[in-house]
């Protein structure tokens, strides 16, 4: 029977469980392994109170008579082995992204519009072009900056504060992974921004889907088109009052060919979809996180602040005659059920901690047949 | 006192729990049942670990001094009676849902919408006809053979999953109706597959009470209809300007009489409650029933293209000038509200495990009187 000695220590990963092992340092000597004969399984469940992620610390010490070298060989294997799982595990999480995100960037470099008729006198369209008030690489820094930042920011204080808990022992919370010490705080910041950035990605697609299906004309249009009909004429002339017109082209003096695009893309309002996924989400993610005793009301004037960024970019579409007042009432709810729905169903952020540990069912098979289950033979 | 025994094992079917008999080799031997004169009563629950079908292994061992030949008689009546309670039950589910089914079909062939009338001026009417982008028969695969399809793969899984755990005994899940083995995905996929349709046809019958008994006109009337008024007048005419126009006939240059029909049943959007709730069911369905530990991403991703199909194809209904957007809205909410009720209220999917069993019943009526209660004498 080989020596099996498994350290490891779960956090639940972006997509499963991740079975992290635990620094060197932390393990006893392999001799003083391998003279103590006894066939004893200890199995020790020590979940500290951390109510989100049970690190279960398994030591499972079996012992043979054979000599160090196959015990070192069967070790290796099982190291060799768990840094495999991670990385498939982290490999398939970033593909499931790359996947979702790829057709955003379709869209956006080779999607057309449906090209939707008009009515002249329709005046919802008749409105000024004026430029954005919320402009691109604000919407970036609220949707991406400013979620990363908070998170990191809570994350580490949680890490540290746990730390505190274990009296004093930081170093417990480390894991090593191919040889890296990877501090617990890490594997949470890569969950947490993994699957936010997994929902923003969705609501972002949800959003585009409907952008270039519906190809809706902005209030600025007339102004950014001034559309002129097969036959010359133009919407001042009386004939084609009250007709759906269909077949036109854009005089579109002053308009850059950007604008042209976009002036089809006004249902619904992208920056109000973006930017309450991400506020919403944020503040799900600090009532859940942001639980220390001192900061009660701060925390939910944060929570409240951040709402309000999404709120003013929202109503500004409305105000710079981007978007008709329904399209920013679609991209809201698109953004905010997306919030709500991968906050509570997708992340473990309100889910209750006991979710069942990954490596559980490595330890049924280590039951069942411990040599087999899990050793890759490297030789 | 006459021998009963009955072994049946309850799996909750579509509307109610059907009493199907655990396979022949699992039954004692008549006549080891007939020596033991005991009198003992002796009612085993095992409820398994299967999580949603609970199967009840109710032995009642009930021995008397008679002959062999009156138990063969008392048995055959049992288990006939057994077979015939599920076929009424099979029956009856099959009956529910024609009677709920069959009123769609009566609108189809022969139903009237209301003749609303319009105005002349009235824009939204004045849209082009265009053909549909999601066919009808597109429409049939999204509802009827991807939910089938999909519930079917999960079960057999699942079944597979289950016959694992039970350490390779796939018989113990095996159930005999009628003198065939039914193995228990089978059964599952029934239940599942019936309240999806129960579900489906339930949703459908709203959304055409609505189409029938509003009759809204779709945008493309004036193109379709072409109306002319009952003194030979149309609308390009100004005397019909701002008129409520009731008393008209459609000219209908190149329209079918199917075009004429269905232009006045624009709300709700069929296509739109019919994809909502499938593929809202089904995103429901994998919620509660793809639990494998493999990628808790890919599993909302599924989830997130089922909702893209029917997202796409509500939006493609307003670019087709087939329905206004308001009408897109409320079928996309009848469809989504009915997969939701039926979901959570309907099924079993998110119901916990231990609903009472249907055979507890009948066990109290063995306890009352054993003899008469389910004994149909063949002779």
């Amino acid at each position: 029977m080989p020596a099996v000695k498994i350290i490891m220590s779960t956090e639940t990963s972006a997509s499963e469980t991740t079975p992290l092992r635990r620094s060197e340092n932390e393990t006893p000597d392999h001799k003083e392994l391998a003279q103590s004969n006894s066939n004893s399984r200890q199995t020790t469940v020590n979940s500290n109170n951390n109510n989100y992620s049970n690190s279960v610390q398994v030591r499972l010490q079996e012992q043979d008579r054979d000599s160090d070298s196959e015990q070192q060989q069967h070790t290796a294997t099982i190291t060799m082995d768990t840094n495999k799982r991670i990385l498939c595990r982290v490999g398939l999480d970033v593909l499931i992204l790359l996947c979702a995100g790829f057709p955003i960037l379709l869209f956006f470099l080779l999607g057309e519009p449906y090209k939707r008729g008009f009515f002249c006198d329709d005046e919802s369209l008749k409105h000024p072009f004026h430029d954005s008030t919320v402009r691109n690489w604000m919407l970036y820094f609220i949707g991406a900056v400013i979620p990363v930042g908070v998170i990191f920011i809570v994350e580490v204080i949680i890490s540290q504060n746990k730390a505190k808990q274990d009296n004093g022992n930081a170093t417990s919370r480390r894991y090593v992974f191919m040889n890296y010490e990877l501090p617990d705080w890490m594997i949470e910041c890569y969950k947490k921004i993994g699957i936010y950035a997994f929902g923003a990605v969705l609501s972002q697609l949800t959003t585009d889907i409907a952008k270039y299906s519906i190809g809706r004309l902005r209030p600025h249009f007339i102004a950014v088109c001034q559309p002129q009909m097969a036959d010359g004429s133009t919407c001042d002339d009386a004939i084609n009052a009250g007709k759906y017109i269909q077949e036109f082209t854009c005089k579109g003096v002053g308009s850059s060919a950007r604008m042209l695009k976009e002036m089809r893309l006004s249902f619904p309002s992208g920056h109000s979809s973006f930017t309450f996924f991400a506020m919403v989400y944020l503040a799900l993610y600090l009532q859940a996180r942001m639980t220390w005793r001192g900061s009660k009301l701060l925390r939910h004037l944060l929570q409240f602040l951040f709402i309000m960024v999404a709120w003013y970019t929202a109503l500004s579409r409305v105000s710079d005659y981007k978007h008709h007042w329904s399209d920013v009432l679609a991209g809201s709810l698109i953004g905010s059920i997306s919030a709500l729905v991968v906050a509570n169903y997708v992340s473990d952020l309100f889910q209750k901690p006991n979710t069942k540990p990954y490596l559980a069912r490595t330890v049924q098979d280590m039951n069942a047949s411990p040599a087999q289950a899990i050793t890759i033979t490297t030789n």
